[in-house]
């Protein structure tokens, strides 16, 4: 079992960043391999190029070794902050870049998607500030859970909601970095 | 009238940079000035700060310039193709950073927003290749007419959305050119 994580936040000091290492450390002492990705640290370039709309072939080789890694992963993490409903530009461009056809999915006959990844389950890990709202989890899930797994061909993806989180004191913190561990093991620890 | 308008596609050959073209071209022989942000040829940075997270304030020249400039537009033309349902990463990280807190929103004491911005109105091209579906509609509409453009305060969105692109021929390409310009003289001369 190989699963790979996606975090998109600027700030290593974030709850996010946090999130991600509760999930690495659990999965990883239960024998779970974990590759993990920081988009911002990796420095990754969100803008679809005019050559990837032609192609589907990145000139970037952080773009290919992404597409090739999401390919085969077992699993999937993903976490981000909600900014306006939606995840941050650098992880809307790590799907519009690596996401994409001939390797994550293929167009069908009549318009439909046929998904090509081999993970069966995702976990989503969002945070945000405003109460939660059932139209912005209809907005996100509508983008993680129908449209963008979904034709990528996983068909089991569970979220976990996190807010607020600038009122949250430490132990509502720390409870929240347990639930993560949980989750992701219950997920990803067969 | 001064109106400013968002592109974001990153082929100058594309159908997006053409209906950009025809609505400068038919809002400046009306006596429009029109200031043009195409996002992709400017180099705009997508990628929001931990400085701007706590601040609201940016070390990015382009990002201040930005801000400055939408909140004394006196309209708002934003062209983009969907992808994914959603607006490219470029213009997603455009929302970001440039519909920020203290230049385009405040926060009101309930948690809601209070809007900034003296435009009354913004027109939105979109372009897509999918058949339309009225689930792709509500996403980008709960996004841009729901969400950052409600919060920014401008009541009147309108939007042209153009589709199939990949199938379309000569004929169809040039009324949409023409109905896009239509819509724009129709929103913003006075």
């Amino acid at each position: 079992m190989a699963v790979s994580l996606i975090l998109a936040h600027p700030d290593p000091s974030s709850l996010n960043h946090a999130l991600a290492r509760s999930i690495v450390e659990a999965l990883e002492e239960q024998g779970v391999a974990v590759s993990v990705h920081d988009l911002y640290a990796e420095g990754f370039e969100p803008n679809l190029t005019a050559r990837e709309i032609r192609t589907h072939v990145s000139g970037d080789p952080a773009v290919e070794q992404h597409a090739s890694e999401l390919a085969v992963a077992d699993g999937l993490v993903i976490v981000h902050p909600v900014w306006f409903d939606a995840p941050p530009a650098i992880l809307k461009g790590w799907v519009d870049r690596v996401v994409r056809e001939g390797t994550a999915f293929e167009r069908g006959e009549e318009g439909g998607f046929l998904g090509l990844l081999r993970a069966r389950t995702a976990l989503l890990v969002t945070t945000a500030n405003a109460p939660y709202d059932p139209a912005t989890g209809d907005a996100l899930d509508h983008f993680w859970k129908g449209f963008v797994l979904a034709a990528a061909g996983v068909p089991t993806v569970e979220r976990l909601h996190l807010t607020p989180v600038i009122a949250s004191d430490l132990a509502t913190r720390r409870g929240w970095l347990e639930d993560a561990a949980t989750r992701a093991e219950a997920l990803f620890v067969t």
